[in-house]
């Protein structure tokens, strides 16, 4: 494929020296799906001179953005609980109407592969819409091994209808399903542990999650399921100190997990083991929004031990039925104190890092994939700035 | 114009019996601008029946929606200073590098009337996306007389260019510009009087609105500027009670002000003074949110009494750069704990009522305007519910 110029930009590598790693009037040659030149115009090498140069007229260009965690697919939605709850009415009687995650389980385990992705193709299109280009999606809502399967399956279907990198996660253990009950060693040891093997023969998992809290799993029952991912050869991931504090970050620093995720709990303790072990945090705001959660991530405290903060929607039904990346970057400044270029690289590189794609997207620089976001602002802190708004021009996603 | 049949729809009233004013496989029949016909379909009157429908495939219609509280219209962005006090720089550092409501102002001041409306385009095309198809918008960044009427001829240009309604608001009593320092009293007889004679004889002034706070104008200037109104038959609304209890909401009731807006701090006497007089009350959980207010406004009180309450973006570059109404509808729901069918009133129904246009719009009635919102969504609780997600079908906006 021929290589493409592109000048009259203002660059926003994400890495350098300079804040957000900005590069006024900066040039661009993009080549078989990878960045062959970013930098100044006036240092652009001899061998591009020849390109005919498209210019973007002063606007900024960033990485395209990662959403690294999400639960984009699932059946149904929640509005009519959500509804109820606002009615003042009582866990009682949304119980009894059907609310609450089993009843995305139970939705979600109706719809077929096709359907899974007919319903979360408006999702996946409004996050592209503001320049995301790779995408996580767990599942978590079949909890059986076929339905597991079926949800994995969805999200390989979708990279292949969208165009854009979808990243899969396994979630089995994400809730013990109502037929098992009291038995979530028997969950485990059934479906969830089988139901790897399964998936990761098919191809079907990048990584492997779950969800630590005296409401989900316990440390040693999420040591079982990462000890099997380590088999297997999978990374792994947490949801982590949401609602208390568990231990589940150092547990996941342990295993030397890409993550841990959502970490409003998380202890002095758990930071040290996170910085030590290089576990990136994926902060998610849009769930403490919805949960009026109070209590705060360390951010400052991460900030100071140098753990990479990522950002991401956490999309889900339930707790975070968002759809937009950049408005998890204001929440992350307006709610978390996070600073515009943070929520930024939130977004970006720490994004990658946290999906363990750093080497191929998440910045700009040469040899990582042509994948990047074009905006009709000024300045990057624009991005976290507004609120509802969307200042993407156009994405760039070469292929190679 | 020949009339329109509508069907296959269910329709979202907004008016009569049922929760949401639902009509279940409803028609509606669209003639010189308005609704004709909206019900049943199986009680469509005989001299529609020669009309070809068009069918909405089972969407749900609601009226459209109504943003009735912006300033739209201004010159610049605050993103830098957004990310000055993230970075934790002090007040006084952000005031050096020219930061807070005078370098709106001054940017607002530079901009040309061609430039005002170019910049504010973008802002009214995100609202209407959304399914808006009536804005109100302040003046009150300009401050001179020259300048509020460049806002207001702006605003009206919008309404020509955009082909949705703009109803507009005189707010040069938004703050004492820096040349009038500790001189309120001259400002508002030196510019705010005249320049609202000035802008009536021109036909620029819808209404007119202060700001009644203890870092703008006391009640008994508020008062002076609401007289002048009066005398020009003009209707008056207010910014009243954001930051504390000023007795703004009751001068409001007193002159039978269209409404008072933002109310965080409204007191059970402002309550009952609004109730009596009908004022309606206008929440805006944008500014609320992006200041991080403690102090909800009480809805369960104005709930009780009856106090009409409608919702807006309170679109600003300072204090809620927001342009989403869907989204505030669903802070309204997650910070004020308004219902989804109250959030969706807020944004039609007593909007209209915000702006005196109950008559004509804000209800899916016969006789109203035929502007109207299609939505593909089955409920709609889930207008609320979603978060930066838009699942707006199309408007219809019929004009004569
Ligand atoms: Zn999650
Ligand atoms: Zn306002």
């Amino acid at each position: 494929m021929a290589a493409r110029l592109l000048d009259r930009l203002n660059l926003c590598r994400m890495v350098g020296e300079t804040a957000y790693g900005l590069v006024p009037d900066a040039a661009l040659v993009l080549a078989d799906g990878q960045i062959r030149y970013c930098g100044p115009k006036g240092d652009l090498p001899k061998e591009w001179h020849g390109l005919d140069a498209e210019g973007l007229d002063g606007r900024l260009v960033t990485p395209a953005l990662i959403d690294c965690h999400t639960h984009l697919i699932f059946g149904g939605n929640r509005a009519l609980e959500f509804e109820m709850r606002l009615q003042g009415r009582s866990y009682e009687d949304i119980a009894r109407a059907g609310g609450g995650i089993n009843s995305t389980v139970q939705a979600t385990r109706q719809l077929t592969e096709d359907q899974l992705v007919e319903t979360a193709l408006p999702r996946l299109n409004a996050l592209t819409a503001e320049g995301v280009a790779t995408v996580e999606i767990k599942s978590g809502y079949g909890l059986t091994i076929a339905d597991e399967l079926k949800m994995l399956r969805a999200a390989r279907r979708l990279q292949a209808l969208s165009g854009i990198r979808i990243c899969t996660t396994y979630l089995a253990a994400h809730t013990t399903p109502p037929e098992y009950k009291g038995r979530a060693g028997d969950y485990i040891s059934e479906v969830v542990l089988p139901g790897m093997t399964a998936g990761a023969a098919e191809g079907l998992i990048d990584a492997v999650d779950a969800f630590c809290e005296n409401i989900a799993f316990s440390t040693s029952e999420t040591r079982t399921v990462f000890e099997h991912a380590r088999l297997l050869g999978l990374p792994v991931k947490l949801h982590a100190e949401q609602l208390s504090d568990q231990g589940g970050a150092a547990l996941a620093a342990e295993f030397a997990a890409l993550s841990a995720d959502h970490l409003e709990y998380l202890s002095p303790a758990g930071i040290a083991a996170m910085a030590a072990a290089g576990t990136v945090a994926v902060l998610l705001p849009g769930a403490f929004y919805t949960l009026r959660e109070t209590m705060v991530p360390p951010v400052e405290g991460m900030r100071a031990a140098g753990v990479p903060m990522a950002l991401a929607s956490d999309c889900n039904p339930g707790t975070s039925p968002i759809t937009s990346l950049l408005l998890t970057m204001n929440m992350a400044a307006t709610l978390f104190r996070m600073t515009p270029e943070e929520a930024l690289a939130g977004a970006t590189r720490n994004a990658a890092l946290a999906l363990g794609l750093q080497n191929e997207i998440g910045t700009v620089e040469a040899g990582k994939r042509a994948e990047l976001a074009v905006w009709s602002i000024e300045h990057p802190a624009e991005l976290a700035y507004r609120i509802g708004f969307n200042p993407l021009h156009s994405s760039i996603i070469e292929k190679n």
